[in-house]
C-alpha cells in the first residue's frame, strides 16, 4: 500500500503537466464529484493550462474520461486484485483477502469520495456508450474474482458443497456496499463490516477450518498467519 | 402502486409547462444521468421553453436541484414508507415490508436508473452544500425506519434479545444495495434478494414465529396473510 503522501502525489499532486499529471487531477475531480463534473474547461483552469493544450493530450472529453476510468481501474486492480494474485492466497483465504482489500481500498481513501466505482456504476449503468461499458466491465471483473475464489474454496472443501456460490458472492458484495454506504453517511450505526464478512464465511465453512478461527476478526487473522508459518 | 402509464405521466410526461411538469422532466434526466447532467439550458431545450421562463419558476440551478430531490424523496416515501405506516404493519412484518417495498421501488423502476438515491448518496456524500445534505437526510430516514422496525420486532419478542439491531439493519441494507448493484449490471449471477432477506430474518427470529414460515418467500407471504385472517 502507498503512504498517504504518495497517494496524494498519485491522484492530486502538482507537477509538470504531463499526461499522467493531467489524468491524476481529472481523476481527483471525478472521484469527488462524479464524471459529470469533469470538463476540459474546468481542468484547464485548475491546471492553469490552455484548453488547446489539453486537447493535444486527449482530443475529446470522452478520451479524457476514458483515461480517467482506466487510471481508476489500475489503482483498484493494483490495490485489490494484483497483491492477492501475487501472494498466492487460495480458497477461503482468497475470499477473505478480496473483501479485506476492497474495504481497505475504501477506508484508506485510495480514491476519495464514493463515486469510483460504486457511485459510477449506479449512475452510469443504464446509459449507453463506452464509459458505462468500461465501468460495468470493472464491476464484473470484481464480481467474477469473488465468485471464482468462492468456487475454489468449495473445490478445496473449505466451503460446504451445498453452498450457492453466486448467491454467496452477491451477499458478500452486499456487505461491502453496505459498509461503504454507512461510511459515506458517517452513520453512528456503522459496525465492523469485517465481522459481517467473517460471520458469513463462518456460516459456509466445513470442518476443514477450526470453529474457533471464526471467533473474531483478530482470531481469524491469527489463524491465517498460523497457516503460513 | 401506480401503473406504468401513470408513472410515465408523473416522471416524464408531456403537458403544459407547469412547475410540476418541469420538475418531472428534470427528475427524469437526473435519475438516468445524475444531478450533474441537469442544467437550465438543457431543460429549456427539452421543454422548448426559454431559459428565462425556467428562471421564473426556480431562480437558480440549485433551487431546481432542490425541487428535483424533493420530488424524488416524495416518490420514495409514498411508495416505500407511507403504505407501511398506513397498513399498520408491526415488528418483523414491518421489517419485511420495508425491504420488500424498497426492492419493489427499484424493480418497478419508479425512478429510472440507479442514481436516486443510491448513486446520489455515493456521489454526493463527501460534498458540501444543501443538496448532499438533503440526500443524506433521506438515506438516514430510510435507515432509521429499518432500525426502528427491527427494534420493535425485538421488543415484541419476534427477534431474539441478543441480536445487534444496528448491525442487522446495516446487513439488510447491504442485501438491498447488493441486489440493486446486480440488477444494474444485468448480472446473470443475480439471485433473489428476497430469499436473502428472509434467510437473514430467519436467523434472528424467536419461536414466536413457526420455523416453516421461513421455508420460502411464498411460504412467508402465506404465513403473513394467515396472521391477518
Amino acid at each position: 500500500m502507498t503512504s498517504k503522501s504518495d497517494r496524494r502525489a498519485v491522484i492530486g499532486g502538482k507537477g509538470p503537466n504531463t499526461r499522467e499529471e493531467i489524468v491524476a487531477r481529472a481523476l481527483n475531480i471525478a472521484a469527488l464529484e462524479g464524471l459529470g463534473a469533469l470538463s476540459i474547461g474546468r481542468l484547464a483552469k485548475e491546471l492553469k493550462m490552455s484548453k488547446s493544450g489539453l486537447f493535444v493530450h486527449f482530443g475529446s472529453k470522452e478520451n479524457l474520461e476514458t483515461a480517467v476510468v482506466e487510471r481508476a481501474s489500475i489503482l483498484f486492480f493494483d490495490h485489490v486484485l494484483v497483491p492477492i494474485e501475487e501472494n498466492g492466497r487460495e480458497g477461503i483465504e482468497r475470499v477473505w483477502a478480496l473483501c479485506d482489500s476492497w474495504l481497505d481500498f475504501v477506508e484508506q481513501g485510495i480514491l476519495p469520495g464514493g463515486y469510483f466505482f460504486t457511485g459510477a456504476l449506479f449512475q452510469c449503468a443504464e446509459q449507453s456508450g463506452s464509459i458505462p461499458k468500461q465501468i460495468k466491465r470493472i464491476a464484473r471483473d470484481w464480481f467474477d474474482a469473488l465468485r471464482d475464489a468462492l468456487e475454489q474454496a468449495r473445490s478445496q472443501e473449505q466451503v460446504r458443497a451445498d453452498i450457492d456460490i453466486k448467491r454467496t458472492a452477491f451477499e458478500l458484495n452486499g456487505i461491502l456496499l453496505g459498509a461503504q454506504w454507512s461510511q459515506l453517511l458517517s452513520h453512528k450505526d456503522y459496525t465492523s463490516p469485517r465481522s459481517a464478512v467473517l460471520a458469513k464465511l463462518s456460516s459456509l465453512a466445513t470442518e476443514e477450518i477450526p470453529a474457533n478461527a471464526f471467533d473474531s476478526v483478530k482470531a481469524w487473522r491469527k489463524y491465517l498467519e498460523s497457516r503460513h508459518e
